[in-house]
């Protein structure tokens, strides 16, 4: 009797760990899968910031992510336009927003080349938007981790989880590229 | 002789003094003149902030002043548009742009019934707008003064001069009057 008390001791322990290993590897799966999807995704964004260098602006690119498919996208035009508001993010959130006829961008991710400006953090916080992934950042202007960190402030009413450095070195790369060339057209004149 | 120096050091101080109380005159005189045209402004903006009540929208108006006068303004058509970018102040700033042909606001004056939010005040900041002015402060979500101040940030390579309270009586009350208003219509349901 009491050796069959202990194997069942033994054997419920055994379960136990068993269960806690799968769990372990399904997060683990969960993870590398999220990775996998998140710089998919990036690569999107990243198609859009070379659309904004191939007009002569500053390469930044934006897709918004709803229900496992890109439901909008933008890049920057600032100069182009004339506009301000013509930042990727901003193209982006306006777009998405038309799409679900909601200005709330809930269960909406966000994939940005570059870290956000002040006004491009405000409006994802101002939209609601639960989830950010974020290529390369942006040490000088940045608002979403650098100079402050408009996500995970407790005075707003809304916070965004943030994902940083996702393909970061390709988005750097191609914001590097563009100011390398700008210079030596620069240089030519 | 030297009763002569007195009177001309005499003369002298006289002319000072009344040098020093015209230009005090003239300055109290500017600020008056600010505070008229401030004034006058922002009851263009409250008639703004009234086509969004009008709608059923939290009552939020916005005009922009270019050369003295009304080039661009904006209400709160949030709800309305289903999108975050519908707040008056980045309406407005959109169609400043637009008049102006740069994304640069330089030499504008912002004037908005109320305190910006984030996304609205990175906007400004980011559209290099010199001066706002604010009617009514909003204590719970503000950004230039209330729970973060985005117009003094040192972090941020553009500073907004700002001017508080104008009008405030006014614009807050629009904005009570709306919500008690919205909070009969509700308890009659």
């Amino acid at each position: 009797m009491k050796e069959n008390a202990q194997e069942k001791y033994l054997k419920r322990k055994a379960r136990q760990a068993e269960k806690a290993l799968i769990k372990e590897r399904e997060e683990a799966e969960r993870i590398a899968l999220q990775k996998k999807l998140d710089e998919r995704f990036m690569r999107r964004a990243i198609t859009q910031a070379k659309k904004a260098a191939a007009i002569g602006e500053v390469p930044i690119g934006c897709v918004i992510v709803h229900d496992g498919r890109v439901i909008a996208s933008g890049y920057n035009r600032r100069n182009t336009d004339h506009s301000t508001l013509s930042h990727a993010e901003i193209t982006a959130i306006k777009r998405a927003a038309r799409v679900l006829g909601d200005w709330r961008l809930e269960d909406c991710t966000i994939y940005i080349t570059l870290e956000p400006c002040q006004m491009c953090a405000g409006a994802i916080v101002q939209a609601r938007c639960p989830r950010a992934v974020i290529g390369a950042m942006n040490p000088k202007a940045g608002c979403a981790g650098s100079i402050i960190d408009m996500f995970s402030m407790k005075e707003f009413n809304h916070r965004v989880q943030t994902e940083r450095g996702v393909l970061g070195e390709q988005c750097s790369e191609l914001l590097k590229k563009f100011f390398e060339e700008l210079r030596a057209g620069k240089a030519q004149v």
